[in-house]
């Protein structure tokens, strides 16, 4: 399995595409989206260079990834209708692996730069430029010093050394990923989650239909770290002091947006998570087992979510994190 | 019909995409090749900071977008070797309309850094950074002062005032376009070649093929200038000084390497020419005529063009100009 080729969320927009399934991502940026105005307003207030660059790490290709530039517009538009001075121009950077679909991506910028003139009537718009920057950001994606804001929302994993030559002094990282609420590893709603996926591929080789080497060789590096394993590793690094960390817990279901302890319809909700895990490891997947299992596989972990759903409603625990550079 | 979203280059891999038609272009990259190097060392002697920034303004999406890329990377390596010093990052922005094949280029990085590494093996790379910036070039493109270099090989149009902002102080630009040899505009070797393609419209038209109003309402907006309307153009604008300036030729088939007055082949010369010039034009010429009629087109076209170079060997006048920021 290559990381590189096989990472990518599911390009078109088909039913089963990243296109269609990304609400879950959607409500983390809806979540932290004071957070960022908060942070792009200090920025703005340090800034002495008349341009702010702004990279967005693993931006794929649905209208999240605009949704979060608009969101830094609107809070430099706000600064510089309160205090006007700089920043006068912002250069963006969208970063993701060379096998998303940035072609989809800059076609939808031309409608995006016209509905940002819509909603600034009149206001202080600052000249944008948006650039694809396709690499992974495990390796350098800029020159030394050149980035103001790194954002990552989702990015299963990250590296903080690794961005921190990019950065300006006092330069700033958000960060959003999966964490955990509690201190036990194993009762984590993540493990659940996969401990699901895993069960669903599992009987695809009772079946006959995956071959157990298969299914022993494959990997998924993920880790769901709490609050207090995450501002260790920051410590550790000196690199950077955390501005802000905030924990918050958002639905396994994307489209539940509802607060209690109750799960309306399990089944749908099943086929939601399906649909919405789909869409972000289905290339991997793919590359791993092959196409023609991938239906069946997806349909057992809708209906174990579902068997799961009907005993505890379940949430994912979200971390935000903000880093200043030291 | 809208320049912007139908004038890209023909995408894929087929037989008459752009990817297999474009050794005409690949020609002039290689013929302004010196320039180039002399240029860039120039700017490697003056360069104060250790990023330099370098645009290609219309970049498409065959392999001789990165043979430019690949060409500054080695020019920069051989003052590295020499002098050592600045710069040693370099920040590409591979510049094109949003409906150029941006895909294809990045998926195609990976093979070209590992060519660098091997092209380089023991002398000293620069860290080289390649964003992709979908954007009309008749608009800004980037922050005011942040640009070092700009090259625009073959792209129909330009409009130095809209790069100026752009550039640095004694910022540059290394712009190829097709440009005339003699004073007049009539018997100029592009007004050839293009009146031998309205000629073969008119006769889809004399067949019913295509309405006579389709034609009449067709206009390519393309001039090809003398050294001297350049050199006037540059100087009236006052921004610029031309620190170089040159005219080649080049046989209108870009499979004849050959040097007399002879064509070989006319028919095949017909077909190649053909070939090219429809990996340029055929996005625009189905937004207007239809698909349908364009084998058919380029047909009639290929053979007007046989026709005419068995009277006379015609080339190509391309003008290579840099200039400088005043």
């Amino acid at each position: 399995m290559k990381m590189e080729h096989d990472l990518h969320m599911t390009i078109g927009e088909e039913e089963t595409s990243y296109f269609k399934n990304s609400r879950l991502q959607e409500k983390a940026l809806v979540e932290t989206k004071p957070v960022l105005q908060k942070i792009v307003m200090e920025m703005c207030v340090a800034l002495l260079h008349p341009t702010m660059t702004i990279v967005d790490l693993g931006c794929s290709s649905s209208d999240n990834t605009l949704f979060f530039v608009s969101n830094v517009i609107k809070a430099v538009s706000y600064h510089l209708e309160k205090f006007s001075g700089h920043p006068t121009e912002l250069q963006f950077f969208l970063n993701d692996l060379p096998g998303n679909d940035f072609n989809r991506v800059f076609q939808s910028l031309q409608r995006f730069k016209n509905s940002i003139d819509v909603d600034h009537k009149g206001g202080p718009i600052p000249a944008f430029y948006i650039a694809g920057l396709p690499s992974s950001y495990y390796r350098r994606l800029l020159p030394h010093g050149s980035v103001h804001l790194f954002h990552s929302s989702y990015c299963l994993q990250w590296r903080s050394r690794l961005r921190y030559e990019e950065l300006v002094a006092d330069g700033q990282m958000v960060l959003t990923f999966l964490g955990r609420k509690h201190d036990d590893v194993y009762s984590a709603s993540l493990n659940r989650l996969y401990g699901l996926l895993s069960l669903s591929v599992q009987s695809l080789v009772e079946e006959g239909l995956v071959e157990k080497e298969k299914l022993d060789s494959f990997n998924l590096p993920l880790y769901g770290p709490s609050m207090d394993e995450v501002k260790a590793v920051v410590e550790r690094s000196q690199q950077f002091d955390i501005s802000r960390i905030k924990l918050f817990e958002t639905n396994w279901d994307p489209y539940d947006d509802s607060e209690g302890n109750d799960v309306h319809d399990s089944i749908q909700s099943g086929i939601n998570i399906a649909m919405c895990l789909r869409a972000v490891m289905e290339a991997l997947f793919t590359s791993h087992f092959g196409e023609s299992v991938l239906d069946e596989l997806f349909n057992k972990f809708a209906y174990n979510v579902a068997l799961h759903l009907d005993k505890e409603k379940t949430k994912y625990s979200v971390i935000t994190l903000s880093l200043k550079k030291r």
